[in-house]
């Protein structure tokens, strides 16, 4: 007989469009919700007994009924009301994974009720919990972000196969990828959540954007760094960053000169950066 | 032998991204071109023979050329350029096609050199030209809106298949797609493409947000008709606006009321309400 | 008062998997159906009125009443069961658009009940039906093929901006788009949709093969007259071809040759070449 | 100053069309390369200093070169020697990482030299490499299979938000991604990967097709059990079997039933299943 060295079942990809109806205007938050077990589950795998497998359409149908009944103004108390649910019932459990990406809308102009979708970058969550302890990831992906200048990249590195040049200024493009940890003494049932979400995306934007950049290595390290200083709650960050290369086009061949002015933007390959810091 | 009844031939997906160095800051347009041919291109077909067949590797060196050499700050101005290239250099073209989408990016703060992605929808112009006229679409894809109030559907057809309740109240959600002719005689070669796109963009977008809507169909036609009374340079507009409907979850199963507050997003299936509207 | 030039509205993705149980073994059919109505709706536009409305919703419920009610084997039946119903219904519809798209599936080996999907192309069909008429598109899109040998391109145009080199080897890489109209009075209501078809896509990948090319341009005529030319009951055929082009890699800068060997398969830029044919 | 607990760079989606001419026909292989080092990095992140950086541009001329040179019929084969390939010049790596993903094509009929893609599956490895020991993963993604008999699921938890009916006939539809551990003592140099891979792929189908499934866990660990069971070099292996729903569609509210033969397949949300196994 197999081994089972790990296993999870869940529900992934429940959506939800959140309505909450103030006097002066309408708040809306658009979700998707992934709930996943982890416990006492070695006989429904091994002899087709479902006697402890709570239905996914089950996980689903909670989605919908604590949305509707919990109080939160953030995808991460979502989360914690979702997964203390689920702990509180069922003893079988020995962690619940709760993960949540919200899609970012705006107002249209300063309508009360009509909104425009914001960007195509997602906020998201990741909490496993266990009867003990609640572990708290918050991150955003898809975050497209560029500079045009202030960014070199040299010295590197040559072998046989080394074809490209040295340059003092490139473009330097990267659909960003950040996720950090909340510091677990830190996060009593009124931290602000989505307050901290926004500086340290307003953080990671601003060391970006200022940074001199000798490569995207240093970016990277440059814009975690300054997430650390500023940011006590905050335990580590992880941050993905492929290259997404600009190339300029050679128009020498035609006459031309090209300054920097017109670049090819190229999806693969790719150039991929990622770490993971503490303090 | 085989009749042509139709054909053409081009290069799609040619990106570029285009910066321009002024001396207070960068601007920068990602952009992707399509340049197609249409002509006397039959023994090419029927015969293997390319003598008239210019490369569309060629048509790609000529975006990047083009987008060095000439002057301009939309992209309607750079399909201009590029049509009026092809035509006066080859006469055995009847007509040529240049379509350019572009990527919205806006600046990080008041950064000067840095820049985030800034929506999903983007912005497009197709250019049909021949020797004699030049035609000009513009539009913009991929536009997310939802109202939360000022929306209903009712007092309409039934049959023995209609199950769907009548409301007075429930999300509107589409992917707006619009796209408009400008008038001829209004293009002089300084029209100011950019400022009567926003200024367009703005006037579908209020009209969504303050129509008191019976339908998708009444809402589409009040935002054609905004911008056919405020734009005199519009000569047509068509407008695409799927039915993206969110369901009000049935919580009552529960022992729980839901007053508008949580619903379902659906991507599939997905209403379809199509116009083109004139004076 | 804005005037319609042209309206329609209905349903898309209506997806459907249909499982008929014959006792050698399970037939299984997954599509996704577009309702289209196009008619007398111009009040539901200008004055918000929706009497002559039949919900989409009501569209798609009708589609599952269909498929299980009408018998059908292929979905250009299924299509005509459609439009057939909704027609005969209502009296202010001038035309009805049906659009059927097929997932191909297979059987595991020759289980009976078990299936794998066999391909990423898709069937698909188009059927316009007014009271009088109906005119059967039918196609086949996502086919992705490739030539690696005898296929040429050589003896273009160029200008100062060409700087292709003329082959008489290259790789010819496409995703085939390929639909054609039934000539009406073949289409008795035994026509055999799926063997005609699956005889068109035999012919269509042979002729394909077997070609040798001068360009893409010539490959896909003789694609198209080779349908023609062997199936009576085709009226015309349109063949979308973009060029996936790879690209012979420059070893020579390390010292090795590269005879045919090492491509770099790119998505973008794509040419793009299309045609329609008749007799 | 901010202290790196993991970190790693390198070049993904390097694309690659591998074309060998036999005499008898050509054999294509369409490969997507991703290459990954760790090691002694830390200067390049914290100082910008980029002496022991190659660059990813040169990992991507690598992967060509060593296509070219090295003799390979498996994607393992050519991970191996690209990882062998960077671990004897660069002392300064700790490990690499490397992983190909293979688009399936097929060839049209019996012809030597025209193909056709032959699935929407992917097969891929991934290779780690240190200087003592290299671990192969091997699998495959997107293989979309479906069950339409024996299959029940029955027995379950309940609770208050539990409305899903017990089903003894159902469909069961998912996309499978399955990956196993090679034991490295069986990996010589002369090692079948491509036949062992086709071997465990047509296992996985074969179990999957007969195994009467009380719940997609079940399956998903018989499936498993068989690989174990019938391939000595598998040390352990990974599956992940997303619940595709069928959904019965209720034809009672028109008057029909509904024998289990129109449903209504689901991308979201979907149930998630996943295990690794061992003996």
């Amino acid at each position: 007989m197999a081994k089972l060295e790990f296993d999870t079942y869940g529900k992934t990809k429940v959506r939800l469009m959140h309505v909450r109806r103030h006097r002066r205007g309408h708040e809306v938050r658009e979700i998707s919700v992934t709930v996943l077990f982890e416990g006492d589950f070695e006989i429904a795998f091994s002899e087709g007994d479902n006697s402890l497998v709570l239905p996914t359409d089950t996980m689903k149908n909670t989605v919908y009924v604590i949305a509707r009944e919990s109080r939160w103004s953030s995808i991460e108390e979502l989360a914690r009301a979702l997964a203390r649910h689920f702990l509180e019932r069922l003893e079988h459990l020995e962690r619940v994974i709760i993960e949540i990406e919200e899609v970012p809308w705006a107002r249209i102009g300063d309508h009360a009720t009509a909104f425009v979708q914001s960007g195509s970058e997602r906020r998201y969550t990741k909490l496993a919990a266990t009867p003990l302890i609640e572990t708290f990831i918050a991150g955003i992906k898809g975050l497209q972000i560029l500079k045009t200048a202030n960014s070199a990249f040299s010295g590197f590195l040559r072998d046989e196969f080394t074809t490209l040049l040295e340059t003092q200024d490139r473009l330097l493009g990267t659909v960003l990828e950040a996720e950090w940890t909340y510091a677990a003494d830190g996060l009593t049932d009124e931290f602000a959540f989505n307050e901290v979400h926004e500086e340290i995306g307003r953080i990671l934007l601003d060391s970006f954007a200022y940074h001199h950049s000798q490569s995207v290595q240093q970016t990277l390290f440059t814009m975690g760094q300054a997430v650390l200083d500023q940011v006590d709650t905050v335990l580590d960050i992880h941050l993905v960053m492929p290259n997404k290369h600009c190339l300029l086009v050679d128009l020498a061949r035609f006459g031309l000169d090209n300054p920097n002015e017109v670049f090819v933007p190229t999806d693969e390959p790719s150039g991929y950066i990622e770490a993971r810091m503490t303090r």
